[in-house]
């Protein structure tokens, strides 16, 4: 079996790429160094074929027969791309920003996985969350478990989902200084996403409507865990990871600090926004805007405006949400969009996003880019400059 | 935080373990010193709830809700112990036989706790298989999934199961030079499962009988990555690493060995043997001996009965075979089990037994228990004997 490293080299060179030792001055003619967002997308998406190709050829070489090799491919193909990639493109940004100059082919490469990595955590929670919300699409399609013949195997498939990155992360990254901190963070924040999942679904359950388990507080903690983890914390603490960056820094004039707990400590806000802003525009945002129909009200949801609602509703107000959320009725969905143009919530929602936005520019503030006195790297505000430019005030 | 060490300090004293360094000599008291099984039992059993109040605490101080916190121990209590533990103890076993003396009290604690990881992980598998299998009962209970309140929430359930093993081999281990060993070999354990589960769903479902897709080769293949791999070679493998033992061993006449591939190659027809002799079992064992009533042929399950009388039936015996193996019918399961008589099952399943039970003595003769020339901790043939005379002849 070839090392690791010379895995890489093959893979790399199967997306075209020119393997080169770490120490090498990067090659500006590769696509994927272009600004272009596009151009950034497409070059991430041909990694996908390569990791694909690689679970499959070893998944192959245990002797599996046909019919399971067909069905493992398609599981990887339908779940794991498709979507924004948001999540796994934060990964290759970080690490640019990080190392702040272009990445080598074998850097990138290695960026690029984990950030598929990120995406194949993705697709675990998502088969599976469909499955527990008895969903009908995802991503424009139907959902895995309703394709013909598939059913509950989803659930064994999700599992597979996430077991390939364990895999890969060995392949790949065994040898690395940073491959135990790689294989803790994902635990750690798989475990969060799975806490999140749990409350989420205990207080908001798609068949029973109970507002009084509601509350900003239960919101705010069921998207700590259940999305800014593994969206936003993860991404960014992989990247670092990759870049070498300390548990701990001490500058020279003696100050201590733990960059992942300031990381942490900026992007849980951050994803918290993110989450919030994404309840709003399901309520407020148009087909057109959002390439779906807004469905949290009809299956109630957790969601930031009807929390929102609940802390301000009149008696009055309270009875009639009460009376008509959660229930799969379109008159009823109507009456509940009144009264959050009663309570203003879009009014509410401008004044949260105005105050996010400044609480997470004074925290970025707090960084010191000053280099430690072992001359480590450092983190850089430009990481989370470039996640919040993203998101504040956008309509998709 | 307290550092793992004082944790699993503050742990063992909370099930009234005498703490005491690695080099202290063992007090012999200890009631699990004991060659009784039942004290055996009880004292591995008695580890549960300290990692249950471990998990549970660290989750309670994430400001989880009260009933999220209720829920998992809930889903912990209910799907982790109860089960034979026959996995779980095989860990604590292996590491006293290589360690060739009683163990410390810290010692008897870390490896209770990789044993319990075996039990969670199989407590994953099974609650979601229970799921996937549409089962009724587990354990003499019903199926978590089937609990009031729980149906598709024991997917996360599951999930949460699996992540319990790393937080703990993180709180306990991280400082351990054989942690990333254990992470990696729980990993590679639960993807082969999962294979072995995928491979089993699609050529055995529930619903669609086709018997075409059997053969003894793939009852083999779903044997091996299915049960044997995280059965047998997981919990040797674990206590190998916990103990010490290298990847490689050079006597001093020169001659290398792998004893994790030596171990494999052991415990993999271990686990063979062990599989065919349960599905025989489900066919040929009363309800008192092996404590519930077979059901491998009314549900259609890819067994070694099954397998072995397709390869020898005529063309009209299988033609009965096929008309009414996997139906919820009491006359087409006796009409099969007609069929299993006239070929004999039972003197093949005699024979087979014998052969294997050879087969695998043999295998543990070729262990050399000669100390490597660096005096580093080497692989005990008891290990394996040990196993095998738990299983040889086994009527329940």
């Amino acid at each position: 079996m070839p090392s690791p490293l010379i895995k890489t080299e093959i893979a790399a060179a199967a997306v075209g790429l020119k393997t080169s030792p770490l120490s090498s001055t990067p090659a500006p003619t590769v696509p994927w160094k272009s600004t272009s967002g596009q151009n950034k997308r497409q070059k991430f998406e041909s990694v996908f074929p390569v990791l694909r190709d690689e679970l499959i050829a070893h998944f192959a070489s245990k002797g599996m027969p046909k019919d399971a090799i067909d069905w493992y491919t398609r599981n990887l193909d339908y779940n794991v791309p498709g979507g924004k990639l948001n999540r796994g493109l934060s990964v290759v940004d970080s690490v640019e920003i990080l190392k702040g100059r272009s990445l080598s082919d074998e850097e990138y490469f290695k960026a690029a996985l984990v950030g598929w990595f990120v995406e194949l955590l993705q697709a675990f929670f998502l088969v599976s969350d469909d499955m527990m919300d008895q969903s009908v699409t995802r991503r424009g399609q139907p959902c895995w478990f309703r394709i013909e013949g598939v059913n509950l195997l989803a659930i064994n498939d999700s599992f597979m989902l996430e077991s390939a990155i364990y895999h890969l992360l060995k392949a790949h990254f065994r040898k690395d200084s940073y491959y135990v901190d790689l294989v803790d963070l994902f635990h750690e924040t798989t475990y969060y996403t799975e806490m999140g999942q749990l409350i989420d679904l205990i207080t908001a359950p798609e068949d029973h409507v109970d507002l009084s388990k509601f509350s900003l507080d239960k919101h705010r903690l069921i998207v700590i865990y259940k999305t800014a983890y593994y969206s936003f914390y993860l991404p960014v603490a992989a990247a670092m990871y990759m870049c070498g960056i300390p548990a701990s820094t001490t500058t020279p004039n003696g100050t201590t600090s733990d960059p992942y707990k300031l990381a942490l400590d900026i992007l849980i806000p951050l994803g918290e926004y993110f989450q919030i802003q994404d309840d709003f525009l399901d309520f407020a945002g148009t087909p057109e805007q959002i390439g779906k129909i807004g469905t949290d009200i009809i299956d109630n949801k957790c969601s930031w405006c009807i929390n929102t609602a609940l802390a301000v509703a009149t008696p009055a107000q309270r009875k009639v949400l009460d009376e008509n959320y959660g229930q799969k009725d379109a008159a009823k969905e109507k009456t509940v969009k009144g009264v959050y143009e009663e309570l203003k919530i879009r009014d509410r929602y401008r004044a949260y996003e105005e105050g996010a936005y400044q609480k997470i520019l004074g925290l970025i503030d707090t960084i010191s880019e000053e280099q430690g006195s072992d001359g480590s790297p450092v983190l850089k505000k430009q990481v989370f400059k470039s996640f919040l430019d993203k998101i504040y005030k956008r309509t998709k």
